[in-house]
């Protein structure tokens, strides 16, 4: 007789191994962190002796489901803002919370969360993106589950850093701390093509290869973003990806609602697994993935929850059911995803999707054990029909509950017996998320009418690049127009000549940030105004600091189309004060050194009549190319414009009327 | 101090009214099977004294859940086959297990196994469509639930009615019977247009006026439904019904999938509920129903999980999740159909759909004592947001499990106490269940290979009227032309000319039925044949009897396009023998006292060379229709066509081949 530790006799074991076998009076045998064998139950009781015996009888035994797409940190934010259109739901209340609640412990506390949530439901292993994912890791690693970690990063400020360069280090020491774990694969997680430039693509694509590391990324989750990627690129969004050799990592694509057939084919040919997560792309309106494609041409699927503030759950018996019922009836063909490649999708298929197909997914000697079992009991799921062997998946696709999960192990370690969490208190994971829930409804209140809440409300609204550099000096009556074609450095690309009537919001508390409403009346060589534009743009208060004389701004710029007249916006935003700024603009595209900076040259209208002034101005997503950018800038004003130290300024133009209230 | 029998103190209390009022230390009084007061806790304690004080703190009260269509019986059925093709899993499982094993006692069990299932899972009030439902409202008020109990009528034969018309009568004796139960309203259920007749609509509709009782109805669930009421009788589907009056009761449409504005605006005049199913819909490929649109144009909406059979579960908070869901996706609206108004559709808006919102669907002074108390504690819905008052809705709807339901309540008694059920036995349900998927694995096993599931395999089958009248004599060498010319009250409306070759297929057990493969060579005036038709007739076995000497048979008839060659029927078949009966046939349809029927001139080719027959014959799909076609066929053969007494026969062709084998 062999030493196992643990033996599970009695229950139907499905191992969904290639054979798709099963056990009728089946058993599995586990010794440490791995399944030693899985057969009949006579043969194993025969072969191993085990410190504990299991009995199952009446249940089903098979590997733990595997969620290919999540959030974990997010269910601290479950059910705060639903059933509202995309951009008010993620510029209105995520976005803003986030920026402020989330940090280590929060993350921390929603990985906790998240894990006693999914262990309660049968899930052992999962795909995270978020932030803080040292965090995100070692509270799984508490918990005891299974999990591809993926740090986030993007081209905007996140909770967890200031710029994509800091995400990309703190990913590169993320990986070099957690690579090798027994429960932790890190990932690198570009968000998405459209938050990420093509430099930051490619770099987390290095990375993802460097230390061979599966590779996460959000894509096509909307029809904008396919309209959006052809107007800037010109490329459909997988092409764009596809081209810039991220696919040559080990990449894991969540959403992939809008592939066309042109994509599927790429990401075919790349072996990109994708996450399919039904349920959050129809509570975001995201749309219905094409699944019987992507199954017909051989895609790797999986499927996952998404996070908990768009599903609102981590139950992964629903998310399948959803994923075998949804893609039935979009394409009217009801053999299309049985739910015996549904419960696939959810396990085998899952793992290696997250490239873990050899340890998890299926129940073989050699893999962890990574299991669960499930009461067959429940009178939901009563009667069984035992004539065709496949009724036992539809049985546990379409009828049952996660609350019928009896046991759940991880890495040989029991992570719940009969329905009691062993590893997490589940009280006081409650008590926590209480108090969060708590503070950030009294945060969400204090910002009942705040500007971008109300700016978010009009429409319309997109975010700029995060990082500002500006020179700025007093000017002479002569244009800066000779100086600059002069230069054998600078290559005039673009002129417009403007009028510009600003109207700036103020508010009370500057944390609130200000609002400009700008007409641009366009002129004409004969100083005629021919066009007009208005706009709103919001920023948040400003962090600035001096780079080599230049201004180094970093702050959020949001810009929309103001579609209705000042009055509106005046009434609607109900600020404490107003500021007028109204000047004639002369402006130039430059390439100096072949870098894009533009060139203002203004002359005041109001308050100060006939004061001019000289900006340089660039923007970038990237804090490296920031300060490269503002060193370049200070060399046009004094090499190229010749300007003077003394005669610089560092005011912007809101403060001309400082005083005005 | 008033008395009352149960307060409800402690919880959130949703009452689901006009106001939406929402206590959030709420309390509800109950006094017999009715609600007292719903208010503060605070005032109700101190207007009320209680025989039982229920502490519903960390809860949340609302009115039972209504679902709104189901076929409660058929959880019997559950997972029996999944993932087949409609007609497969229509014609080739549920009709053959149905015609074998409905009876009483079925319905009554899967009634019982329904109503445990529902009550756990917060379902107080349910619409039935099924047989015997007399038996279905008797376990329904043996388990204590509310029901609208759906009787079914059709003109196909059904496992508790040889003919509509026996339908017709149980239904109203059924009603008669049960009209004023507290618990049951007895309804009619006219199945769907494509499976009733105008007679069979028109009587439904008459029946539910005079007992003032709702009348139920599937309305276009699949696609093909839309297509063929446009071809058979130029009408959209919504038109027809519309037009024979239907709409006059009180009507729930279950489904609605493909309903156009036309047909949504005429159930919004005529104040039809619809019952929208989206699992079941997604589940069969029926498709994605119009729901924005019905809620815009103020269509009447609940929601219900149809049978487990196509479910496969009774989970209405599933189906409201889903329902909210899935109109969100497919429209790229997430706004439409917040949480809230999911919950309504499946409270008061469903109570109002089944013509109970007097009595059911909200907490309100004066309605039935109908409610469920749910636990807001698991961590799959933690934490809570209270900022927002219409969170809690989405708690309710987007994460709340059938498992978090603590108790439930219908009509003053408790039918669950902290989830033990205390009207119903789970153990002797679960057993009596399994007894019955055993015997109907057996039955389904020893149809593996059965000709019926052959010809479903093939695609395209569809049933024939279900009566047949014929009358039968040898005849001469004249053809019967001239005597029908002369005949007044005979009217020839078409004429054709055929030579037909039939292949019987026979089979050792006559209970399988037998099938026919013919070939008719359509003939023109010059004796040349012109087209030729191959097709399938499978016949169940006939149930004979004489009627004023024409013969009235009954069974079941299903005809299918034969587009593939003899050879390959009789390899797929392998029949016991075949019989082959060869004939020139010249064909009537005529009006006789202005009733359709058709007269054949047969002259035999084989085996019989050379014998002549007449036949007259007709179909229908009611028995007292068959009777009184059975008695005019009598008269064309003696009075129109004077063939003598003596010359009749009542074989059929295919017995001229008995001996054959």
């Amino acid at each position: 007789m062999e030493k196992v530790d643990t033996l599970l006799v009695g229950g139907v074991v499905l191992p969904m191994n290639e054979a798709m076998d099963r056990f009728d009076n089946g058993a599995v045998a586990v010794r440490g962190d791995s399944i030693v064998a899985v057969g009949p139950a006579e043969t194993l009781r025969q072969r191993y002796e085990a410190d504990e015996v299991v009995d199952c009888t009446g249940q089903i035994v098979l590997p733990g489901l595997v969620n290919a797409h999540t959030h974990m940190p997010m269910s601290l934010l479950r059910a705060m803002a639903d059933d509202l259109r995309l951009d008010v739901w993620l510029l209105g209340y995520m976005m803003p919370t986030e920026r402020e609640f989330v940090t280590p412990e929060f993350c921390r506390l929603g990985t906790l969360l998240s894990c006693a949530e999914m262990i309660r439901g049968g899930t052992t292993l999962f795909a995270d993106m978020y932030y803080y994912e040292a965090d995100v890791a070692a509270a799984t690693a508490e918990a005891g589950m299974r999990g591809v970690c993926g740090q986030t990063v993007m081209k905007f400020p996140a909770p967890d850093a200031e710029s994509y360069e800091e995400s990309l280090a703190y990913t590169r020491r993320f990986i070099e701390e957690w690579k090798g774990h027994p429960l932790i694969v890190p990932s690198v997680a570009p968000h998405a093509p459209y938050t990420c430039t093509d430099e930051i693509l490619q770099a987390c694509a290095d990375l993802a290869i460097e230390y061979d590391v599966p590779l996460q990324i959000h894509i096509l989750e909307t029809r904008q973003e396919a309209e959006d990627s052809w107007a800037e690129f010109e490329k459909k969004v997988v092409e764009r990806v596809a081209d810039l050799g991220v696919f040559r990592a080990k990449t894991l694509a969540a959403h992939c609602v809008h592939v066309d057939a042109d994509q599927i084919r790429i990401l075919r040919e790349h072996n990109v697994a994708v996450a399919h997560n039904p349920t959050s792309n129809l509570k975001l309106a995201s749309g219905i993935a094409p699944i019987k494609e992507m199954l017909e041409r051989g895609v790797k699927l999986s499927v996952g929850t998404d996070g908990a503030a768009s599903n609102n759950d981590l139950d992964m018996f629903e998310e399948m059911r959803l994923a075998a019922l949804l893609v039935k009836g979009a394409t009217y063909d009801p053999v299309v995803l049985p739910a015996k490649e549904a419960l696939l999708m959810a396990t085998r298929w899952g793992a290696e999707a997250l490239s873990l197909g050899d340890i998890a997914g299926s129940l073989e000697p050699g893999k962890r054990a990574d299991l669960i079992v499930v009461d067959r009991s429940p009178l939901h799921n009563a009667p069984h029909f035992e004539r065709n062997p496949d009724s036992i998946y539809s049985q546990l696709v379409y009828a049952t509950h996660a609350s019928d999960v009896q046991h759940v192990m991880v890495n040989g370690r029991w992570l719940m017996r009969d329905r009691v969490l062993l590893t997490l208190d589940e009280d006081a994971l409650r008590a926590a998320a209480t108090d969060y829930a708590r503070r950030i409804d009294a945060f969400l209140e204090a910002r009942e009418g705040n500007v971008l809440n109300k700016l978010v409300a009009i429409g319309g609204l997109h975010q700029e690049e995060s990082f500002e550099i500006q020179v700025k000096a007093r000017a002479g009556d002569t244009s800066p127009l000779e100086a600059l074609t002069a230069h054998p450095a600078v290559e005039i690309v673009k002129h417009n000549h403007y009028r510009q009537y600003d109207t700036y919001f103020l508010f009370d508390d500057e944390e609130m940030g200000r609002v400009r409403y700008r007409e641009d009346d366009f002129i004409d060589e004969n100083g005629q105004p021919v066009n007009v534009r208005t706009r709103l743009t919001y920023t948040t208060p400003t962090k600035e600091r001096e780079f080599d004389e230049a201004v180094l701004l970093s702050r959020s710029r949001f810009i929309a189309p103001a579609d209705r007249p000042l009055r509106f916006y005046r009434e609607y935003f109900q600020a404490r004060s107003e500021c007028e700024i109204h000047k004639d603009r002369l402006r130039w595209h430059i390439l100096y050194k072949g870098v894009l900076f533009y060139v203002n040259y203004d002359r005041m209208m109001q308050p100060e009549m006939g004061e001019r002034y000289i900006e340089i101005k660039a923007r970038t997503w990237s804090k490296t190319d920031a300060e490269f950018k503002a060193a370049l800038a200070n060399e046009i004003l004094s090499d190229v414009l010749a300007i003077p130290a003394e005669d610089r300024v560092k005011t912007e133009y809101v403060d001309l009327c400082g005083s005005a209230d």
